[in-house]
């Protein structure tokens, strides 16, 4: 079946969560929210592209930075109104330079850092 | 630092998204969604229980499929906005009888199934 992106199923803002995870590893990196011109521009270059809430603009991941997503695999989940996307990172994907923003885990009821800055 | 579930961001409607991930093989099993009363519940029983949106109810995973998911760890993102929960699950996570629900990539530009029902 051809993949049309109009066909996932976005929020009220018209945005879907998009899971990325390090291809090699398995590790999670981050999640982020894309619109469907956002998918489909992923699609297209192979460059993560999200949506950026809090700037209201298309945000290629690293473009800036020289952090980029490069998109292994873009997978969608049985509801589909989430994205798993599988891809290579350069560099930190946090913006924080950690490789992950998932640095922080509870345990024993305590906020603890189980990640440093690369 | 003390962990408080008060202290996560949640949406509009009271949600953060939480994705669940196999501890043993780093397999993204599903997304779904929390209260701050479902992350509490979580963190107390160590079975994970997700909010449910189409029942609006606590929804303890597996309390009737018996298709539990034991918390190993949760973890949070730098937004302090989505979190990451290492899990054991027991059999599928998905309602569809799959392992997970990301079973569904998109190559060349089509949708092609890579997880059979178990």
């Amino acid at each position: 079946m051809p993949f049309d992106p109009a066909t996932l199923r976005y929020d009220a803002r018209g945005l879907i969560p998009a899971i990325a995870q390090e291809a090699e590893t398995g590790e999670v990196l981050m999640m982020a929210w894309m619109t469907a011109e956002a998918v489909a521009r992923t699609l297209k270059t192979g460059r993560v592209t999200y949506w950026s809430r809090s700037r209201q603009a298309f945000w290629e991941k690293g473009a800036t930075s020289g952090n980029l997503q490069e998109l292994v695999e873009m997978r969608l989940d049985c509801d589909r109104d989430t994205l798993l996307l599988l891809v290579r990172q350069t560099g930190p994907a946090c913006h924080t330079g950690r490789r992950s923003c998932f640095y922080t885990a509870v345990r024993d009821g305590a906020e603890v850092e189980i990640l440093a800055p690369e």
